[in-house]
């Protein structure tokens, strides 16, 4: 088993912890994706959406989307328990971990793509009104979720879940458009420190 | 409980045709989106990030984002799985899930969102340029999702999963855009004629 990586992308960085927080460890293969190794027939045999990550199993099978590849481990290793235990607190983990990716990581994503020259030649084609209302809406969402993390510990409660690890990859990907949490938001800031003083935080 | 629903949005009816699946009835609530309904302190209280579905326990706790509403579903009333069995199908289903989200259902949205002068007001800032970016790419998506269906009946494999449910909602609301599945692409048309023939189909 191996997972195709990118040491730079905030979609394999979420797997990359979510085993860290488990304890697995699985071989990685770097794909450049600045010189379009996504884009080679051997790559989207693998997967047809060309984009990382992607789990191969050793029979040659491949599971590609970060957070099935996450459900895969979850269901296999339970503990800890990452995307919640039972019913409801399933159901609002999901709900947190979405939040984090419509209203946070997508957000950062899209500014990044639409708005980098370096992007240009991959954001086919670039739409900077696009990025520039996503770059406007985040400083809403870190604002309000900033709010949200007066009274809790965690995004979607009182433990880590993959919510934690979406937000935390949406912030980490935040310097390539030149942001960073500020004194302005003091609870996401406190959240923060916690959240890189986990091993898992480098993976 | 009861489900805030719209009977014309394509998330709500995510989340009613899995329960039909499922053959779980809940009363719904209907809520006017253009009226700005999901924006009044009432509706906020349910849900921050002002959106449907919204399901509402008995105490009035609520739980949003429809995958997380048919996540909740899924884990308490099993049978007919919706969502995968097991490690791997789970994966997958949620693999499956997320391109037609990612793919397909986004792809109409931003469409119609950016593009229709009736959303003017709702989608602030509209960029229209996004809105023609993502009607251009659903063509591609349509053909490509027509290969991906020429030997296999489902979304996601040999049985009906959310996957389904999801492209069945964007394929529906492509309406709004004034598209609709052609001669061009014919598995996807024996697919959703198959999917028209469930009885969700109309929940």
């Amino acid at each position: 088993m191996k997972l195709y990586d990118n040491k730079h992308a905030p979609n394999p960085r979420r797997v990359r912890i979510f085993l860290a927080e488990k304890g697995i460890d699985i071989p990685t293969v770097q794909v450049n994706i600045m010189e379009k190794e996504c884009q080679t027939p051997a790559f989207t045999a693998r997967n047809v959406m060309q984009r990382l990550p992607v789990l191969e199993f050793e029979d040659g099978t491949c599971l590609s989307e970060s957070v099935a590849i996450c459900r895969y481990f979850e269901v296999l290793h339970p503990e800890p328990p990452l995307m919640g235990r039972g019913a409801r607190e399933m159901a609002e983990v999901e709900m947190w971990n979405r939040r984090m990716e419509l209203d946070l990581f997508w957000r950062v994503t899209f500014a990044f793509r639409h708005t980098n020259p370096a992007m240009a030649e991959l954001q086919v084609p670039q739409v900077p009104a696009w990025g520039k209302a996503n770059g406007d809406y985040l400083e809403h969402a870190l604002t309000w979720l900033d709010g949200e993390l007066a009274e809790r510990a965690f995004i979607a409660g009182e433990s880590f879940t993959i919510a934690d690890i979406t937000a935390i990859c949406a912030v980490g990907f935040m310097r390539v458009i030149g942001r960073k949490i500020g004194d302005d938001t003091p609870n996401l800031q406190r959240w923060h420190e916690a959240m890189a003083a986990r091993p898992s935080f480098t993976a």
